[in-house]
């Protein structure tokens, strides 16, 4: 079978809370392809809501392993754009990911062995001109372009001390005996919610007796382990281990969020009966 | 005038119900161009609403003719993932087609000559750890990326039986003398409403000395060849015929969709005056 | 450093007001990619408002500068399609557009030199088989690719006089010495306030003693540099200068358009007070 070299297509991967309305993902695009035009540059998602950086550290976190390695990350979910927060660029894992060091790596800092981290501060791989409210066209994007075709963190500016970077107070879910206590992580495109529990803190889940997941005044007792199967009712919810190797809830043909009225963060318990 | 060779650069297409926003056809685009990082990725829509085979299959339908030969289609619309529905690949006129077997390519198995199909079922051509709620990420892309690389149809599984492929019960428009019934079949982000009524259907459309369609109550009479024929009221419902050849109604300036408080599937009936 | 030649990855950009939804902008990215395999696809956006000339001559005028020289601009918001309007390509600046001539190209015409514009004649450069109703399939995406690959302008057919070409009538921004009238621009994914006034004609915005601009009944005294100023409240609207060099108002963690209740061309006033 004929192999391609990656290097000849570097890939760079774009997360930003820019939308695609206006042609700020476009400029971000086009400055990259000015650098390094054999690149190749996948969306993440351009819909993180406004400002919500926990948002986009949790998409970034369930995406990024997908990539190949030394995919360069460009992430840009960023209120405090122009002030004091430090541009960033880090060395992690298999992978390189820029922008602003206010929380946005906070998983890739859990999950992964940091090589390096430097602070943007050589200007020499920016665009001239410098805005004060565009960093995603201005640095961000020139540096994953120029890391994507052999520039060096060191070239780029500085080390940083990981010990120091900005980490959120990201709140796991906690299990206690046959009791785990979590949240509402995200919703998704269909409606699911998905929890902040990991299969592999509940990994009887399919096999115990039974389980009650008690969210916003429902409680919830159906487990399925596909979304089609044969026994489950459309329109009544149920729990499943989502692609991402989270707990999820759903509603067979349904919207789960809007069923149960149910946002983002919502805690919610889970009672494994072991009888 | 120089020529490139296409198959240095094998096209990708991409087709699903998942949204932008969460990052499932980031993921989808991340493990195709890890295994294919030569291959051009194109975005069809992912905007096909929630587990609705039909419109999948009808903007698929749409589409496919302007793609290059050798294009492959991962089409993703399967409200069955993980269980019994088939993972298919096909070999149909010009193009490679990956999806699950639920009709989604009924009009392309009614349109173009199928040379094979097969089922899915070699796992050394998908991701390993396979989720049962994700098969775009972890069988469909790969595969495709594998097709687009020169990996045959044989290689991925035993052949199927083209006349054992689920198709969909789709209506054709009927005519009928001078009396044509069809129904909606799409309403465009213009509002536009398509019918389902192919313009060789009503050959004298133009010709005739007049037309009426009655949809929702509203009875259209207006022909027009252009958008911005001057002849045209803006505000009033108008017939012509789409670029995809179908008969279709518009508002100049306006929305038929929301004018008309017309759904997909609506009904409707056309009567040629040929006196 | 290791230096791609950028003649082999053209770049072309799609900029319309056709949606995502549909497979319409999927369609032109295959024709292109039909013609010109080698081509890096950009979208500025597709979400201009239907049939908004004015928003998608903004949209174009604020992103191009930052695209690679040679890129082709494929712009296609057209109310006129199929009408008498011209298709036209031009040789502006750096760079090439194609698209209506319909006053989409205003900005460009204003800002660039234009080396040369043609009209769209030579069908052996389109489709066959051209509908009446999508242009940017059947005309302006295959031009766009040829184009990229070496097609001249001259090859595309007769050479029209650029004095002639399609211009809207727009209305900068005025001022009348420590008075400045102006209006709404853009309102962006953020709900910040893009007025038409360039800081060009304010040099002395942060350093004037103080500053008031009204607009819908609220007046704005609050400068800010940073989005992130930390003497900036959240909830009260500032003016600052947009990364297009536009003076604009914002919220900081909030949405300045639907708290102040301003829509696109709103009128604004902004006095500076120089004692």
């Amino acid at each position: 079978m004929q192999q391609s070299d990656p290097s000849h297509n570097p890939v760079i991967a774009f997360l930003t809370d820019f939308g695609l309305s206006d042609g700020f993902v476009a400029v971000m695009h086009a400055v990259a392809l000015g650098i390094t035009p054999q690149a190749r540059l996948i969306d993440i998602s351009h819909a993180i809501p406004p400002q919500r950086i926990t948002d986009g550290a949790w998409t970034l976190a369930n995406t990024y392993r997908y990539f190949p390695p030394s995919t360069v990350f460009v992430c840009v979910v960023d209120p405090g754009v122009g002030s004091v927060r430090r541009p960033l660029a880090l060395h992690a894992g298999d992978w390189y990911f820029v922008g602003p060091d206010n929380g946005l790596f906070s998983y890739i800092l859990m999950q992964q062995p940091v090589h390096k981290a430097v602070a943007l501060q050589n200007s020499a791989y920016h665009l001239q001109n410098i805005s004060s409210t565009f960093h995603g066209r201005d640095i961000f994007s020139p540096v994953a372009a120029y890391l994507a075709r052999g520039v060096t963190l060191d070239d780029l500016g500085p080390a940083l001390d990981p010990a120091s970077l900005v980490r959120l107070p990201l709140q796991p879910a906690h299990r206690d005996g046959q009791h785990v206590e979590g949240s509402v992580a995200h919703i998704d495109h269909f409606g699911n919610l998905l929890t902040n529990i990991p299969s592999q803190l509940v990994p009887e889940l399919f096999h115990a007796p039974s389980v009650s997941l008690t969210i916003a005044n429902t409680t919830i007792r159906d487990r399925q382990r596909y979304f089609a199967d044969p026994s489950q009712h459309t329109g009544s919810p149920f729990i499943f281990v989502d692609s991402s190797n989270y707990l999820a809830i759903a509603i067979r043909n349904g919207n789960a969020a809007r069923t149960l009225n149910v946002s983002c963060d919502t805690p919610l318990s889970l009672t494994i009966d072991s009888k």
